[in-house]
């Protein structure tokens, strides 16, 4: 008799579907990683699915019921949402003493804190490796692969469909709502495209990225967060003309003034190593003085990339393997002290809506002058209608964020800026 | 009183100097991870270096003596070599039940099996993540992050001298041997280059991730090997020309045929995954219908990445986290079903040296047309010197290599051919 270990996943969605589907497939190579058979004792989700093998498992509507009724070692929980049923559920399973995996980003990001807490107090699992980057074993390799070292920084794409939208913008030179509308239509993007394409996502798995790397308790509240709605294809060509690629990236960084926890648009060279990363693959770089600069690319999406995540996580379970949640016990993490972006150091690419008057680049020459920031590169394209509004970049070097924000401010009262300035960051990586 | 972990270390090279430190200088972080002290207790090394903090830990010239002498938890084995001492210590060590960790990618390639038996039967755990692109953590990505997964293959730049090589090759347009010497006076390369340059350390760590990735017994003897000795600038401009790189790659695929198990310099795209790692890094890919592709990219030698990687398994085991030594009981490995090259399809690089009398084509031509290969490319250069030898390249689409080879045969007895033709194979990678 091989010692079972009883599993129930709460939530039968693109992930969960995957999850059922890999157990099954897998069965004799999971036994034969761990000597256990990983057996699917029961699911819920809304409505049970047709195409799925669960003809012999009990099956409930209701996630509470499920809990209360069955008998499990391990909690899948892939219903999703912050709150709510799925924070209901994994709570109450973790206070059982029995163990939690789960996928779900945004409980983590707001609740990660207690609930590691409560599964360190009962001894159990909390795991996560499906919450980010589903492909990619991120998790693990920061809390045990490159658990040795101080990292100084760590950032990514983190969304595969930020990255499909501006990817596609760049290849085929349309605008950010035509996009977005296809991808839509293509299912690459929800019908509420908000957490996607607003940051909200990457800054859930910042978030938990920020904690295994420094050692601190994970704050979702002090994420810096910019989304990609305000690309439009004229700043991506003018980035590939500065020899950049603009990506949506989530950066944890250690610096003097603290931790930088932010997401935005980013332009980053076209030959560093995430700046070719297309299309809905994530890209994570971990850096630090020890192991240099390191990268991991692949599927951050998809029901099987993202199953086989959940499952890792069962595996690491079922052969009793355990690392605490974030790496370090919970007691021990430390809260997170955030540099402020005021304070953030980096070259800058400003887009100008200009009415093309003589003495107007007098003006804005002279607000850039007057914070001592030197205005490095200026591009002017001839404009092709007759109205005489043109586009203008210009890009300064290495200073900082909040002299450039009061350049801006100032610009915005010039007469002849006739739509607000748009601001980009230039990360120089590798 | 916090329970240690006691560590022996035997060599003090790079990495056992680099271990050393870290052990060191992460002595909190270490604590904090495990909740147990890592103390050095004893090393050993033929002289003893002074730049390191040994003061008061037993020193020993001699391993054998050490490990009878000293009472230590954990043997780390950084001396090195296939046989001899290391694999004596090794051994003893593991039938104590005591656990090991190296870096000696040529023991376990040779003996690999009988240790990982041995260790289980011990209960203990042998470690091994340094000796495989040390900065990046791919031993636990496989038995453990992708561990739910059928890969299909697994493949990569696994030695970084020979991309340093091949890189500067490019970029300077300097041949071979002037490259290798250089980088044998900046210490890139060791004295003795053959373990780098004619693809044996390639060899050692393919034939790991081999294992690892298809679950069967390490098998070294069935990995086909050629290095990098023959590669010329001509070749590396002429794969420019055609839109690849040339790499030194190890790949382990599993086919029809069975499992492919091969270390080759290859032609690979420019624009792919792999194509533009360049100098010293290291870069495994690793491929299945589950997750897709995923690339790991780093660091793979250097004192402190590669401790790194030696004491990510000492965390492992200060912590209680075990894994089979290739991710599945030793007992249940299956032996390794190779692929012949003969049956090895892809397509092909063949740079002739020929002697330009007319008639000459006709002949080569003809050699491709009985064996009913169709040529794809042909180059050909306006030769600079007066001699009439010019080099020629022809590419082959999607073939058999014996066919090739045995084109390559007939072409050899055309008196015009003045030099053995060279052959590369071009991998379609993404």
């Amino acid at each position: 008799m091989i010692n079972e270990l009883k599993i129930a996943i709460a939530g039968l969605g693109t992930i969960g579907s995957g999850t059922v589907t890999l157990l099954n497939q897998q069965n004799d190579l999971l036994i034969n990683r761990t000597g256990r058979h990983l057996r699917l004792v029961s699911c819920s989700a809304l409505k049970m699915p047709t195409n799925l093998p669960l003809d012999n498992i009990p099956f409930f509507s209701d996630a509470r019921e499920m809990i209360k009724t069955v008998d499990f070692d391990i909690l899948i929980e892939l219903i999703g949402g912050a709150d709510d049923v799925a924070l209901d559920i994994v709570t109450t399973t973790l206070k059982q003493a029995r163990h939690v995996v789960t996928a779900n980003k945004a409980m983590i990001a707001h609740h990660g804190h207690t609930l590691a807490i409560l599964a360190e107090q009962t001894g159990v699992t909390f795991g996560f490796e499906a919450a980010v980057a589903g492909g990619i074993p991120i998790i693990k390799v920061l809390r045990e692969g490159l658990a040795a070292n101080s990292l100084s920084q760590i950032y990514g794409i983190l969304n595969g469909t930020c990255n499909y939208i501006l990817t596609t913008m760049r290849k085929s030179g349309r605008e950010f709502n035509d996009v977005l509308a296809e991808s839509q239509s293509l299912g690459y993007a929800e019908a509420d495209p908000s957490l996607d394409i607003d940051g909200l996502d990457t800054a859930h798995k910042l978030s938990i990225l920020t904690s295994l790397t420094f050692g601190t308790i994970i704050d979702f509240s002090k994420v810096h967060i910019e989304g990609i709605r305000n690309i439009s294809t004229f700043d991506i060509n003018s980035a590939e003309e500065l020899g950049y690629s603009i990506k949506l990236l989530g950066i944890a960084r250690h610096t003097e003034n603290g931790i930088e926890q932010r997401v935005h648009p980013c332009m980053v060279p076209i030959h560093s190593s995430i700046g070719h990363v297309d299309d809905v693959f994530n890209a994570i770089v971990a850096e630090g003085p020890f192991i240099g600069r390191t990268l991991f690319e692949g599927r951050g999406a998809g029901a099987i990339p993202t199953a086989s995540a959940v499952i890792a996580d069962i595996l690491d379970i079922a052969s009793g393997r355990y690392t605490p949640t974030f790496g370090i016990p919970a007691k021990k993490l430390i809260p997170l002290q955030i540099a402020s972006m005021k304070d953030h150091r980096s070259s800058f690419y400003i887009r100008l809506t200009v009415l093309n008057r003589s003495g107007v680049f007098a003006k804005i020459a002279a607000a850039f002058r007057d914070e001592k920031i030197s205005m490095e590169a200026i591009l002017q394209r001839r404009h092709v209608s007759d109205k005489e509004i043109i586009p203008v970049v210009i890009t300064v070097h290495d200073t900082l964020e909040y002299l450039v924000l009061r350049v801006i401010n100032r610009i915005q009262t010039i007469q002849e800026i006739v739509k607000s300035p748009y601001m980009i960051r230039m990360e120089t990586l590798l």
